[in-house]
This record gives C-alpha cells, structure tokens and sequence, in this order.
C-alpha cells in the first residue's frame, strides 16, 4: 500500500458515508451485483457435473441456491429505487459472461478454487466500496456478501487433493492467477464502460490512487487465499 | 374411482394417523422426497438453458433453488432420525435418474410442462400417503410440496405458446402422456424395490385396491393439470 492509503482502506479511520444512497451508481452497483449473482448459479450448476461425489454435488447445489436468495435481496432493492432488474442488469451480461467463459474450470479442484477464488476478489471489491455507501445501501451489499459455511468445505477439498499432488498444487497455482488476472481485467471493462460506476468506485477510493491501492489491496488478499487453499 | 374409494381418497372421512411416525418406511419416504429435489435441481438448471429469456432462466433458478430449500427441510428431518441424507437417498438414485434420463426435455416449452407435471405427479402422490401419517411426519411432507408462485409462470408460458400453434399443442399433449406413464413406472420400480414404502403406501390407502384408485387418482389429476396449460 502506498505512503497514503485511501480512505476507506485505512483501518484507522472509521468508515464515513461518502456516497448518498441516491448516487445513479448505486442502481449499476445492485445490478452488476444481481447478474454476478445469476451466472454464479448457472456456472456452479453446471460445474457441479465435474463433482466426483453425490455429495459434493449437494453442496454445490447448496451454494448455489444461496446465490439465488442475494439476487432477491438485490432484485428487491432495485425494486425500491423503481428500478426494473432485467434492464439493470443488461450492460453487464457481457463483461460477466466473458469472465465465466475464459474461466471454464475443467475438473473439479479448478471449479472449486474458482469459487472460492472468485467469491473472495468479488468480496474485497464491493467490500470497500461499501465503506463509503449509505448505511441502508451497504447493508444490502453486505447481506449478499454474506460469506456462506461452504467455503470450509472448500477449503478442505482443495487443500487435501494438493498436499498429496506436487503437479496438482502448481497447476491450481496457475489457475488461481488467471482467474485474479481475468476478473481484473473484466472490472475495469466495467468501469470504462459505466460513467457512474466508475464515479462511484472514485468517492469511494478518493482519487485514482486510491483505485491503485484497491486494486493491490485485492492482490494482497488473494495471495491469503490462495494460502488458505495450500496454494501459491 | 371404485364403489369402495380408499380412507384416504375420500373426502367425506377426516384423515386418521395409520401410519406411525418410527415406521421405517418414513425414511424412505423422506430419503426420496429428498433425492426427488437434488435431481430437479440439477435438471431445472440444466433445462434453463433452452430459455429464449434471461426472465425465463431466472425464474427457473429461482424455482431450482426452492428444490434445495426443501432438501434442507429434508436432510434436517432425517437426521432428527438418526439417518445420514446420503446413505438413504442411495436406493432412489437410480429409479429418478432413469425418470429424468427418459423424459429429458427438447425445447423450453417441454421443460416447462415437465416441471408442472411433474411436480404435480408427485404432490398428488405424497399428499394423499400425508393424510395417513403421523402430524410431524405429513408437516415435512407437506412443506416440501407446497406450491410456488411459479407455477403460474408455467401455465402462462405453456397456454401462451399453445393458444398460437395446434401443432404445439399435439407435441405437448403426447409429452405430457409420456411424463404421466414414465413417472407411474419408476414409481411401481421404486415401491417393488422397497417393502418398507410398499408397506407405507398399503397402509395409507387401505389395501391394494386403494394403491389402484391411488394411480387412478393420479390419472384423473393429471387430466385436469393439462387442461390447465391448454393440454389435451
């Protein structure tokens, strides 16, 4: 992190609302949050296949029908800003479908360090800008950031297949960096492209240095996590 | 329906427990109710694909979602018996695999009625083995096959589709007898594979003549569900 760290990534201050809740960006950021959360269904649905087990199948499913209760909240909470979801969500059909498509796991493990992976960026990225948000704003991003008891179960999938597999653990390592490296590149495609998000993403930050340090800020706890998995 | 309908058919009688709660046949019962939902999850999931709408794929995940709500609701009522979810459903896996691989849906409108039909197939079934079991037992029971607000989305997508093409109509009507014979079958499979569900099943509808109204039952609700979309 550089010499100033922006506002809502210092732990020292508390957090102070920046954005009011009736910011335009608050409606792309409920709606870039709402189709995140439908293609999250439709890929864990169809990863699921690649589960060696009925169980892990279960818990997959599991996982994703929890991603279908954050789209309510989200669809709710559009509704309440008069705003219809289908139309929200239509200018980020394609930066999220193009992250899931260059990210097509091809077993099992890679599906699951893609969840966990892939969870926890979306997390540290919406985390931080619900600093800044209105209090009843930030409590709807918070709720559908919720963190779900099936990361353990993750965490212990991949961590026992790699401590047995040297060659399993390198290419899950390479994996883990794509996948950081791609959702990266499709949110800032996002924020090129939305006035408002990227208005949003500045208060939030405080200035261009400020995305800086959020974006490294992302690299950091993705190192941790990729840790948390016997990876990297 | 016969001279004699069986207790549980007859509208006239109040509903008896017959069926003690530590009947081993419960388990079962409970066992595929609960597989029952994984294999719908992972079909509606999968039949969302031929959605001509990012609506229409979001009402089916969301109806996916409800399958995983209710084998929570399940999972929970078996292990207040002392049964591990897993080790029950085994038994049932392959009789609603072969259900699900012989009515695999080609369009969106086939996936649709499969899910109302289906749907209704087995509530008609489970609802009438309710009336005989003990309370808590037909309280799960019924909280697993309460009906969605879905549905209508169904009905309104099929009687569309339908009122327009005479053609369409006649494809669906056959798939509709299809779903109706296929289900009866992997029914009859399941109940000769296990005494303990045969033994429930006699008990609550009397003796077999009542397992015959029961399937007539079924016949006769199945005609009214078509009638319904536009069917038949």
């Amino acid at each position: 992190m550089g010499a100033n760290p922006p506002a809502a990534l210092d732990d020292s201050t508390e957090s102070t609302v920046r954005i009011p809740a009736d910011h335009p960006g608050v409606t792309d950021l409920f709606a870039v949050l709402a189709y995140g959360e439908i293609s999250a269904f439709y890929r864990l649905a169809e990863e699921a296949k690649l589960s060696p087990s009925l169980r892990g199948k279960v818990s997959v499913a599991t996982m994703a029908a929890a991603e279908m209760g954050h789209f309510e909240t989200l669809n709710r909470a559009l509704a309440d800003r008069g705003v219809e979801v289908f139309d929200a969500m239509a200018p980020f059909v394609r930066a999220l479908d193009a992250y899931h498509n260059s990210t097509d796991p091809s077993t099992w493990l890679e599906s699951m360090v893609k969840f966990y992976v892939g969870d926890g960026i979306a997390a540290d990225f919406y985390t931080v800008l619900a600093t800044a948000l209105a209090p009843e704003v930030a409590a709807v991003v918070r709720d559908v950031l919720a963190e779900t008891d099936h990361s353990q179960f993750v965490v212990e999938e991949v961590r026992g297949a790699v401590a047995e597999s040297r060659s399993e653990r390198d290419r899950l390592t390479l994996w883990g960096r794509r996948l950081l490296g791609e959702a990266i590149t499709q949110a800032q495609w996002v924020m090129a492209q939305r006035d408002e998000l990227t208005e949003l993403v500045l208060m939030a930050t405080g200035d261009l240095n400020g995305v800086a340090a959020l974006f490294e800020h992302m690299q950091t706890s993705h190192a941790e996590r990729m840790r948390m998995l016997g990876l990297g």
